[in-house]
Formats: C-alpha cells, structure tokens, sequence
C-alpha cells in the first residue's frame, strides 16, 4: 500500500532504495537513475513527513547517503516528481505565522543573519568561489566558459547596465568581498562607496582595494544600507536583495530612490521565483541563510511602482545560476577532505547538499535570477538595449544615449 | 483667491488663458509656453471639477482652443503641475464599481468594443498609421527614423524574439490588419492564424494576404481568443492586450499557456504603466477604448505566475510610442481637412486629442509600452539575448540556442 502510493508518484526516473536490512525497492523506470541508501530505520518515513526540512537534516546527520556525493540526479527525480512541500498540517498553519515574523529584518536583525553566514571562514569561500570571489550568479555568453571568465562577464554585463560615466559616484549595496566595486573603480573610473555587514567581508574588501591601489576611490563600510545617506549616480546591489525580506521591499525602493541622483541608474540583481510567491526551504532558512526570502516578480513589482522609479529593463537570467552551482560544488567536492578534517562530515554534508540542492531549483524548479533596472525618469537610459551588446565596451550614459 | 490657488499650482512653465470677455490671465513662467482661448464662459470651471473628462469633452465640443491644434505644450504643463485626476468626491467613490463591471469582458462585449473603434472607416487609418498600417507602438533603434523603418524595425525586434523555425505554426491574437502576420509568413516562412474582432481589420487583412501571394501560409478569423483552440510553436499579440480588462488576466494567459507549444515562445506587446495601477483616462474610455484597461506590471506579474508561464524578458520600450504618436500626428493633421468636411469637426478634433494626450502620457507622465517573453519552460529562449541584436538576422530558435 504504501509502496504502491509512493510509486504512483515517481513517473519521471528511477529511485533505488537500499535499506539498512539489506532489502532493496525500485520505484519508477528510465533516466535519470538515482540511489540512496539509507543507513537507519525510520528515516524515509521522516523525510515523507517534511521533505523540505527533513531531506536536508537527515543528509547532514549521515541518515542516508548516495554514491560520489553526487545528489542532482535524486534532486531531479525529486523536483520532477514529489515536490518538496510540507505534508504535515500543523507546520502549514503555522508556517505563515513564523514566516511574517522571521522575516521582518530589524537592522540588528539583519547584522545577526548576514554575520553567520558571511563571517564563515573566507577559507571556505576562497576554496569554491572564484579568484575575485563573486559569490552570485555569473553570466555565461558562452558555453564551457571557465567560472572566471563567466564572473568577468557578469561584472562587465552588470557595469554596461549602469551607464557610467568617468568619475561617477556608485553606491554598492550589499558589497560582498568588494569584486564589483573594485572592478567600477578600476575599469570605469567610479568612485564608489561599498556597505556591508559582515565584518569579515568588510576587512577582505579593504585590504584587497589597497593591494590594488584603489583605496582613494573605494570605501568600504559597514553600515545597513537605511541607515545610508548620500547621492548617487549609479547604486548596484547584486545578491543581497534576498537578505531584504518582504516586509521592507518597500522600504528598500523608497531608499533606493532617495539615493539615486535625478538621472541615475540602479541595477539590482536578485534570485526571483518564475512562480507564484512561495515560503523560502526551511532547511535553507534554518542552516544556511535564515531571514532570507526568494521574491516573486509580483511581490517586486508592486513597490517599485509605488517608489516612483521607473523600471526600464528587467533581464530573466534561467540557467546560468545553474552552471555558477555546478563549478562552486565542483571546486568544493575536489577540497572537501581539507574541510571535513577541519570543520567536520556534519558541515560538508551541509554544505554539498546546499549546492546541489540550490542547482537542481535553478535547473528544475522556478528559481531564476532576476536583473532590474531601475531609474528615476523615463529618459535616463537609452531608447534601445543595442548599448548592452556588442563591442561598444566601456561606454558611458551620454555616448549611449546620443549614438 | 480662486487665481492665486490656481497660479500656486503651475510651477513649470506659462499657461495664458484668454476669456470672451477679453481678459487675459497668466499662469506661472518659463518654458513651455501655452496658450488656451476660451470660447465660452463657464468652461474652465467644469474642466476643474474634473479634468480627466472634461478637458477632452470640452475640446470635442469646440468651448477652447490651441494655435495650430498643438495641444501638446497645454498636456507637458498639465502633466508636470496639476494633474488630471477627479476632484469629485462622488466620482471618486462611483468610478472604481464602474470601472470593475465596465470592465468585465464577456465575448461579446469584446466584441462590440472592438468593432466600435477598429471597424471605423480603414481609410483614416490609412491615412495617419505607416504604409503596414501598424496600428501600435513602433521601434526607434534610431534617432529620425521614418515611421516606415521604425514599423518595420517593431516587426522584425518581435519576430526575433519569437525564434521561429521555417514552418513554425504561430497564433497572432489582436492580428490587425494583418501586417505582423503577412510579415511573419513571407520573412520566416511561418505558417500563421491571425484573429480579430473587428470585421472591417479581417476583410483588409484577407485582402492583403492574397495580394501578397501569402494565402496559403496565413489564415485570418473572426473570433474571440478564448473560443479558438490549437497547438502553437509561437503566439505573439501586439497592441491587444489593453483590451483584454483585469478580470479576464488570468484566463489570458492560461489560454496563452494552453495553445503554446511546449517548448514554444509567446511575444506580448502592451502599454503598460511604470507607476501602481490606475483607472484609465475617463474621457479616452469613452471616446477612444471603451472597455480598454492599461495595466502595471505588477496585475500582471501574479496570473502570468500562476499560468506556470516562465518570463524569460521583459524589455519596457519607454519613449518609442511618443515618438509614434508623433509622427501619426503629424499625418492626421496634413489631411485633417478632408476629415472634417467629411466625420465633421467634433470628429477631428477628438481625434487630435487622442493622439496628442497619448503622446503627451508617454512623454510626461507614466506610460511604457512592456514586451513580455513567456515560454513553458526555462530552456525555451537561448541563455543570453545576444540573439536580439547585431547583425544575426532571421535567425531561429536551434540557431540561436546552440550559438
């Protein structure tokens, strides 16, 4: 009976489960093939109470595992098939309850949330990310191009976005380890200023911009960007917008628009739903970015409207989030013994099933990579998007808008 | 008292208003410069009360005029200062019941509201729209462009977006009088079913496709898009959708969802609004699109997510349709003289106050014109929009993905 039920709800692949008894259930038929096996009793019943929490902290624990580490073909068989929702009654109700209220990022807050996830050893980091250490999607105009290149392009696709002209002032919101400041500074002549609030990331970024003699032209701080004042020609914010939480969306647009100089631009890029508004994974939330929230375009588009900007592009980036996992977990897979000697199995577990599990939603379920462009009059970029393509590189606002 | 009210609100350019009586008063200073000429007593006090309607009312019916029917520095200074908005709180209360049975589209109220405006004699639009007979926003990749070149330049940026095969079966809801259609057929070998509403469009169009040699390739249909059923590799609606009316969003594109193709790709071109949702012009309701509803991003974003269509892009084409309503200007007024001897005068002038409030919204106030891209899944356009500019002319959908 409860075989039958379970495998009337594989129909895509086939899923091989040994279990500790040595008895072995095959579900479904065809590609792709996945194996788990399982090492204690109870825990397939566990993960079909909440797959959504429990698939992860089961992984973690050792419950179960699958061979090479390898998770994306199950994850595939999973988003294809079962979905990851709660079935358990009680966690729907509550869940919107907790939802609301986790989410509602107080500044101190929101310093909690960034530092335990950020202020992780930049070993870590260093160790998957790229040589600049771009930790956000990377744009891929090529097949097979090496991650490097893939976030040099980003960046250059990013700063073609924001128009700028040789000494003007940026603001970066959400800065990271300071690649995409450094890289206005050094390639457009920017002036930018760059917030935080990983102390972490803070020292990182100013160490690199005076190893790369940019510290007259790049600050860095650790401040919440409302507590910010100022005025910008360009503000840019890439990967931080999920750390925003919705009830400040509006907030968030609102101070976008009091920074922005008549003119100016802001790109913003974010992870977005191509579906309808749904409640972030709780195993993400809990262990790897709690606070965080996936926005649906339609969650978006109703404060920007009302800020007063006025969005004149909004790019869907599908797949290249995709590849961007692929190359992080590549790198972490071929340092993961270092790791699991220093910050234990538990964290490396963790941490695999977070890239691979985040890969299989960019690849099989609604996850996208949102790029909005956002401005202050109908009149601050160009009539068409031919300045974005081809070899015009470098190319400020007022060449753009009269060529 | 009443003028010092008045003259504290115009804080952008000089309003002369001249009275039969022969008393002239001037509001605020600068540049623009406009001046109105009363012709009767009593009409400013109804376009105050309230202005969305009144002010085209009053137009049509002669009570003012403009120098060389220029209405347009008059819209820059009312869209800049004072608004157009309803002062009545009565009509404030009544409007939005209006509005939602109004706009309550059942087929044949669809109907009726598109033959009301489309079915007019074909020969006034022949005579302002391009030699196509385009009767929507153009495409300005260029500064000066002829209306001509920037018609031809819309058809080809839409069909691009579309990525057709040679063959490829395309639906074209909203089809007109058949020119993005033919279009379709003779440059990229599509085989296409176009539907209208609008009797008099259907009868051109048909004409024109046998003229064309394209009879073979193209069928066009006198129905409402909810009634016709099909699988397609493309759908593409220009200048439709602002017909369609809110509450009939969802079932837009779940009928989009239904009659693509999986794998396939839908081109929607709209006006839209930047900023949050607003009632239509009340006067433009009356006269020009009754039943018509201009949406903001943010009532479309949820019923395309609950489709399960994915956006793949959204490009806002922000000044292209000012510059459109120029040049169409420009042309009803060179033969606005056989008009009026034969539609009359109040037709005429009804007619430049359309196209010249429309004008003045995109340049001044908050009208964009959205190109959405749908697709069933998130592998369905190519990675990047390379595809959409250069030099890779009539390139298709396999093209295109493995470049």
């Amino acid at each position: 009976m409860f075989w039958n039920t379970l495998a009337k709800r594989v129909t895509n692949g086939t899923l091989h489960l040994h279990f500790p008894d040595g008895t072995v259930h095959t579900l479904g038929s065809g590609q792709p093939e996945a194996t788990i096996e399982f090492r204690r009793r109870g825990t397939l019943r566990r993960i079909l109470m909440w797959p959504g929490l429990q698939l992860g902290e089961t992984y973690m624990r050792g419950e179960w595992n699958v061979p090479r580490n390898d998770l994306l073909p199950l994850f595939e068989i999973v988003l294809r098939n079962l979905g990851t929702g709660a079935y358990s009654p009680l966690a729907r109700a509550v869940r919107p309850v907790i939802r609301t209220i986790s989410e509602f990022n107080w500044p101190w807050r929101a310093r909690r949330n960034i530092s335990r996830h950020y202020d992780l050893d930049a070993r870590l980091f260093r160790k998957f990310l790229d040589r600049d250490m771009q930790y956000s999607c990377a744009y891929f105009p090529r097949p097979g191009l090496s991650l490097e290149d893939a976030q040099t392009a980003k960046r250059e696709h990013v700063a073609r976005k924001l128009l700028l002209e040789p000494d003007a002032k940026v603001l970066d919101i959400g800065c990271g380890w300071g690649g995409m400041a450094l890289h206005l500074a050094e390639h457009y002549g920017a002036k930018v200023v760059g917030l935080t609030l990983s102390s972490e990331q803070l020292e990182l970024a100013q160490q690199r911009a005076r190893e790369r003699g940019l510290a007259e032209r790049v600050e860095f701080r650790l401040q919440d960007y409302r507590r910010h004042r100022g005025s910008y020609d360009a503000i840019v914010s890439v990967g931080m917008f999920e750390h925003v939480g919705r009830p400040q969306y509006q907030r968030f647009f609102d101070t976008v628009h009091k920074l922005l100089a008549p003119g100016g631009t802001t790109l913003l890029h974010t992870i977005g739903r191509s579906g309808p508004p749904a409640a972030t994974n709780p195993w993400i939330r809990r262990h790897i970015f709690p606070g965080g929230y996936i926005p649906a375009l339609s969650e978006m588009a109703r404060p920007v409207e009302k800020s007063g900007l006025v969005m004149s592009d909004l790019e869907v980036l599908r797949l290249h989030y995709a590849e961007t996992l692929k190359h992080w977990n590549q790198r972490f897979q071929a340092t993961r013994e270092e790791f699991s000697k220093e910050l234990g199995e538990e964290f490396c577990r963790m941490w695999e099933f977070y890239l691979q599990i985040s890969q299989a939603a960019f690849r099989w379920s609604d996850l996208v990579v949102l790029q909005l462009q956002l401005n202050r009059s109908n009149d601050s970029v160009p009539m068409t998007r031919d300045y974005l393509y081809g070899e015009s590189r470098h190319i400020g606002r007022s060449a753009a808008i009269s060529a």
